[in-house]
């Protein structure tokens, strides 16, 4: 299978990435994980992209805050599509990394999810591998059966609960 | 190939929805246009995304404006990938329709492009896609070179204008 | 009387949504309460909908955050009233869940009430009941006259504090 | 029928209140119309609200703009269920409409609707209305097949242009 | 002297009006304080400001969160000036406060300052009631020269302490 | 009678401003109207509001756009009352206007009225001057009679033509 | 002297980038202008700044709207200043370009202007010239007593009108 | 070398502008620093600023929250550059004071840079002084290779730990 890359700026932003790593290995989709930063290294983070398709990439996640400017760094570089992930910073509410990554000029698209969606972006991720995969894509349908089972069982214990 | 679908709520849409439909038909992807709305025909809709695998579809592209619910509706009945576009409408900017669309919960990613980004949207569409089409990349690569052969062009008509 | 649904995403929203509980058993106004996702069980909560008049309900209340799309699904599905409460969730301050709830389009209105609103949907709930119940209608009132009275209680001790 | 009361601030307001009256009137609903500020007439705005109930209203709908407090004002006085209209006027996008109308205080809702959405305010007061009125209903239901129609019509000329 | 009224709509907000009193007391202004409701109360919120002329009241202050109408529903009933605090609550970070305090229509001012400014506010009142009074304008003048004095007594210190 | 002091930054904000100016001349308040920039006249803005007092300024009425620092430069050299008036300029639809002109620190006031209010700056300054004038307090309550006269008549236009 | 380099991502943000050459030449600094983009020739654009320090440059200036990361992409190629101008695109009135070019992260500044506001980004630069030229800063100086005396002849202008 | 002037508000803001003492002397840059508010002493701030260029300084740098208008205020008294640091306060997050500081009007630009972005703030004074400074280019430069040397060596880090 072809391997999702998830890159983020710096150290710090692991913990907020962490759910996507985790997703992707419950899926046994094969990850690598990079620390490039947009800005204090740039070269090493186009030379990523501009080599992704050749190194059996399919996929890329970038996550990154404030004027978040990584996941359209590597849109720029690669015609492979790119998921970004706005993180939430100490100011602004997130807001300025949402903005800075969704509203890519026209021909370079960045697939944007919710601010800290880490996980979401992962699970994007997949379903993009999985359109020509259909083992994948009976995996998905799996979670999403738990994930709707999970909310019934809430229900269920509610129900009980309150004696409906 | 597998298709594309592409979703709006409303007739009106159509003519910002017309740069996706146009980029789509000059990649020759396969594409299939419906205006459905997830709040005045969830049926039809919901039964659409549900039967997207079924009936070829790689990838979904749902506009809408203001509480754009339609990419999110549709991304909760398949595994497919669903790009939203933000639509303007009349009031905010378009900022209501980004926030209803980006701010998808954990375990139902929608694939955010920017506001009345549509021409983005099918061209994410046909990212998803070349992941496993090399000529559908080299397209895309064409495009890109095309891109910056017309940034290139603009800027030696500048030098020459200014004589620098 | 007929009953108010109260419906949220998640289990995690109900000590948000307690308020509205706690107002309508104090009302003595039947009640049911269900955790079901728009976007994870969208078939319960679309026939919770479909439901709901043949069902016995007069008024639906949804809870939900971030693109808040419960109690828009639902007034897809039901002509009865549907009063929307955003939830506050991790970034951007509920504005993301506000707009999402409001914004609804033509045709398909939801009564929203503000962030974190959960008593006002249900005492809302309660006056849409009383509009053919005077009974309730004198409840309500009593309800204002105490909340009258308790400012004016506060005021009075105020006063004496300051020896004004 | 109990009548529905709709007020404005202003005569400049009439225009994007049309589309409620409008709708009552196609539904035959009783309506009365006013125009009383709760800034400079805040008398009869006051009065009529604490008389609503004895003169045969069942909703009242208030729309205004800017620091819109007309509805928060009727909503103080009277145990009806009232229903916001945040009006867009020349600044900030309605955004100040919006939240003055939405973000009121424990124990006194406002069913707020959409930045300049008085038709479905009306829409709203007749699904009120319609909760102990089988027939008003059923002329809702009518109202939804027909929007319905309206989209999948679109939708079949759509697909008869593009030859699908 | 004539007298400033301080309103607030609920107790709580006591501890963010209280460095209003406390400027009030330090200046020997006379000052009444009330907590009254523009929803709760509105009878005696607008008595209040109906009496305040003839009770020898020259500016009224009143603080409020959320959709905050006191400043504005007091402002409709006197032609004393008023001044409003928008205050922060727990969502929107207070925003919804001060637009619902400031964006007030043609002809019905409210001196707005900043969120949470409840000190500003004390301090506005006393410049309006030193415009007659020279004996208030020098102890206002005073308190800018204290200010000023902290403020070089602090870059004083820190020039030490730099040893610049 | 005290005189009232309008400033604006530049000649072009003289179209906004103008309300404020007919309605100080209705009133037959004296009025002095300067064009000083806080940025390219620090020097005569800050001469200005520091001679006011003494050259019989009762209240000073400043009006700016964007980064809108006039109003407090003024506050900052007089004690006297200063009202600010945020102008809408071609971007962020005035917000950055308002939030430059009412977020002012601890210690310096300004008395904020809405985006592009000046009208109601104007109406401001006269109910300061009115608290120690009866004449000028009785014709504001004239003003207020007629405007809800206006809004009466407007209502009373209405019910003729729908009848009612 | 160095040059300036004044960079924008399309030959349609020339008219609003016109202002700082027009400056640029009055000031007799010389000027070197490209289009290159960040995103559709990354490789031109970093380029350009990797050399332009040996190129003779002292300053850049990059004009940009949405995600707005073209002076974010230089200032990670150089340690000479980037002023960075975010442009008003067709939504959110520029406020996505603003946060995605002033957030940059720790360790790589852009000195941000206005919205729009080209012309000050290329006054910036000659005022970083300036620092070692004085008979730049002397140039400079005359500009502001020009504006200074501008505002001054309005001022009179109006005056005179208005007979004060 | 020339001098980097450092002016905040308050003894308050000490804390958050640290980052930028640190590194300045760090790169043995001389700096003053001074505790000067815009409004509570305009005079010495102003003094500060009119002397600026002949007491030695290159660059000035302001913090300040809220309204921010210290950076303004000193830009309207210097050619030299004026670097402004919006503080995040207690509300609205940093928005207020980063609008307050960038909209600046024509012939006034203020560098501004992110919210509480002190560190920035110095950096590019260091780069302004660079732009005739070989050595500090080259120590800004280290700077630089520095930190991408840390962001490789979380990379690597990261590899080891992840066995990739």
């Amino acid at each position: 299978m072809k391997k999702v890359g998830v890159l983020m700026g710096s150290a710090s932003d692991l913990e907020l990435v962490e759910p996507a790593l985790d997703l992707l290995a419950q899926l046994a989709i094969p990850t690598e994980v990079h620390i490039y930063s947009a800005h204090r290294t740039p070269a090493e983070a186009m030379a990523f992209a501009q080599n992704a398709e050749a190194n059996g990439f399919a996929v890329l996640v970038a996550a990154a805050g404030k004027a978040a400017h990584l996941a359209g760094a590597l849109a720029a570089e690669t015609v492979l599509p790119v998921i970004g992930v706005p993180l939430k910073s100490s100011a602004l509410e997130g807001l300025d990394a949402l903005l800075s990554t969704v509203q890519m000029p026209r021909g370079m698209p960045v697939a944007t999810v919710a601010i800290d969606g880490a996980y979401n972006a992962a699970l994007l991720a997949a379903q993009i591998l999985a359109v020509e995969d259909a083992g994948l894509r009976e995996k998905l349908k799996e979670l999403r059966r738990e994930m709707a089972a999970a909310v019934l069982a809430q229900d269920k214990e509610l129900q009980q609960k309150r004696g409906q």
